[in-house]
């Protein structure tokens, strides 16, 4: 089995190579496990820190250039994990970037998968970015997307084409729409919702960091761990579970800020919270605000997807994983 | 003020052009009336059987085509009209051609009017094939869209597309969601909704016709006179009374075929309903399906958009309007 992972250089992508690694093989669309004998991490710039393994190539090139993506998938690909994009932060104040990346990337690769000749299981990373507007509103698989931002509104077109070309039968497609993942190692990014993992990762290494919102804000979360078994459990679920419609809202905890400066204070003590600065960005606040924090995912959950269970597990499995 | 109507030789848009040159003026985004100076109607083929008017221009040529939709918006336009599709057959059986058109010419649109000095108003025709599924389920304006149909996926990105555009002020967009629009004069047509139209249209003219799903199958419908007058009203609506979503679910009327053709016979006798065949077509109706007949469209009314008040209502304003 030939597995890409487009990028798979991020902290989820590689992750995810990771245990796809360690596990050594994976079952696709219901079918028996299968070896993985070829691991393609394609990302814009090249994949560092990830092990001498035979099975692993490493390619670096631009997601928006026809003939790199149609050179990627000249051998047979059985299984693509999609989690390249330009971040919301960012789709939102480079309109054209984030048109380019995040939706003209994306009908080019269908298009590229379309021409094969056997439809590969792909695997997108969307978001509830694509839900906006009223903050009390209980978001569920049949809400209507409302984006109100151009990373939402781009996020909600692909996942609408990923269900149509599965019902064509042009790819086997599956649509994981992502919680905020948290908590995230290493440097704050132009996502959004980077703070949401800031104000844990930050302190906790004995650094200062902003809080842009305000601390009863409540954000729907998802760990690392989760999210990447996750993925491979949706190349996993076979076609006939998904019914009409590929696209799933992965389950998640809904936590106000506060909760979790409260945790982190009960694991960490106060003078690690004493880090945290509270300055409002409006910009941020403004996006953040049009995310609804409440869902009801029963449909994730009979499908067999898996959620944390306490902020606490997500603070100690952090601290376990990337600070010890 | 300048008019510009996209796929303005079809039927919808020719009574659309009539009606704007008899009103001569318009009211758009809540401003105060104003006269129309130039209205161009833009197809693929040159309209026929338009009146001769010093107003009216009429351009021919291919919507996919960039330099031909530059140079017809290269004077300020301040309101288009945008009727212009591959209907949903004929996207179901052309993939590429569905694409083509409803999507990637949509994106070019959009493109062009966001390099405008003055963001237009876009009047869009959407429509109901966006939802799927459950026959029995009823449909609101926060339910997601779910197409069954590669053309409902089409009109349902171009919905999101123009929302996030007006949201960023590139243009004042504005997407109707049409219901089937019944009756139709002149011929059948590759759309799938052809044969609602049909079924009243060709027995009254005392041609024989067939009628490919059951009878018990209920339709939405809105007659040719409230959609255009809706088209009109859409325009004037003024920005803030959408909040933030420029899609509206238009309100229509839930008939089955069968109570269709039973005022029919109350109308126009037996005679004229045994010209009806009542042989299935598998194809048709499995898409006919897939359209959800019941809706709840309180915003639609709340903002002012009209619906018909019976089945019998449309069958004589057709008569009166199409056939005397």
């Amino acid at each position: 089995m030939r597995i890409v992972v487009l990028g798979g250089a991020g902290f989820i992508g590689k992750k995810l190579v990771l245990k796809l690694l360690t596990k050594g093989q994976v079952s696709l669309n219901g079918h028996p496990m299968a070896t993985i004998e070829k691991l393609v991490v394609f990302d814009k710039t090249k994949a560092q820190g990830l092990p001498n393994d035979a099975r692993l190539e490493t390619i670096d090139g631009d997601i928006c250039d026809g003939d790199t993506i149609r050179e990627l998938f000249r051998e047979q690909t059985d299984v693509i994990f999609h989690l390249a994009a330009v971040v919301s932060g960012e789709a939102e104040k480079n309109f054209e970037l984030g048109m380019q990346v995040n939706l003209q990337a994306n009908l080019q690769l269908l298009e590229i998968c379309r021409a094969m000749k056997h439809a590969p299981v792909l695997v997108f990373a969307s978001s509830v970015a694509v839900y906006g507007g009223e903050l009390t509103e209980i978001i569920h698989d049949h809400t209507a997307p409302s984006p109100q931002s151009s990373y939402g509104m781009q996020k909600a077109l692909v996942d609408l084409l990923i269900n149509d070309y599965s019902r064509r039968g042009f790819i086997e497609g599956r649509v994981l729409r992502l919680p905020t993942i948290a908590i995230r190692p290493g440097k704050p990014n132009a996502a959004t919702s980077s703070f949401v993992s800031a104000i844990i990762r930050e302190p906790l290494q004995g650094k200062r960091t902003n809080c842009p919102v305000s601390p009863e804000i409540k954000v729907w979360i998802l760990s690392p761990e989760k999210v990447t078994d996750n993925f491979i459990h949706a190349a996993h679920i076979p076609a006939q579970a998904f019914k009409n419609n590929r696209v799933v809202n992965l389950p998640g905890l809904t936590v106000t800020v506060a909760e979790m400066v409260s945790k982190l204070q009960a694991i960490a003590g106060k003078d690690t919270t004493d880090l945290i600065d509270w300055e409002p960005d409006a910009f941020i606040q403004s996006i953040v605000l049009t995310w609804p924090p409440q869902f009801v995912t029963e449909r994730a959950l009979a499908l067999g997807f898996q959620q944390d269970q306490s902020i606490e597990e997500i603070i100690n499995s952090f601290i376990n994983e990337e600070l010890t």
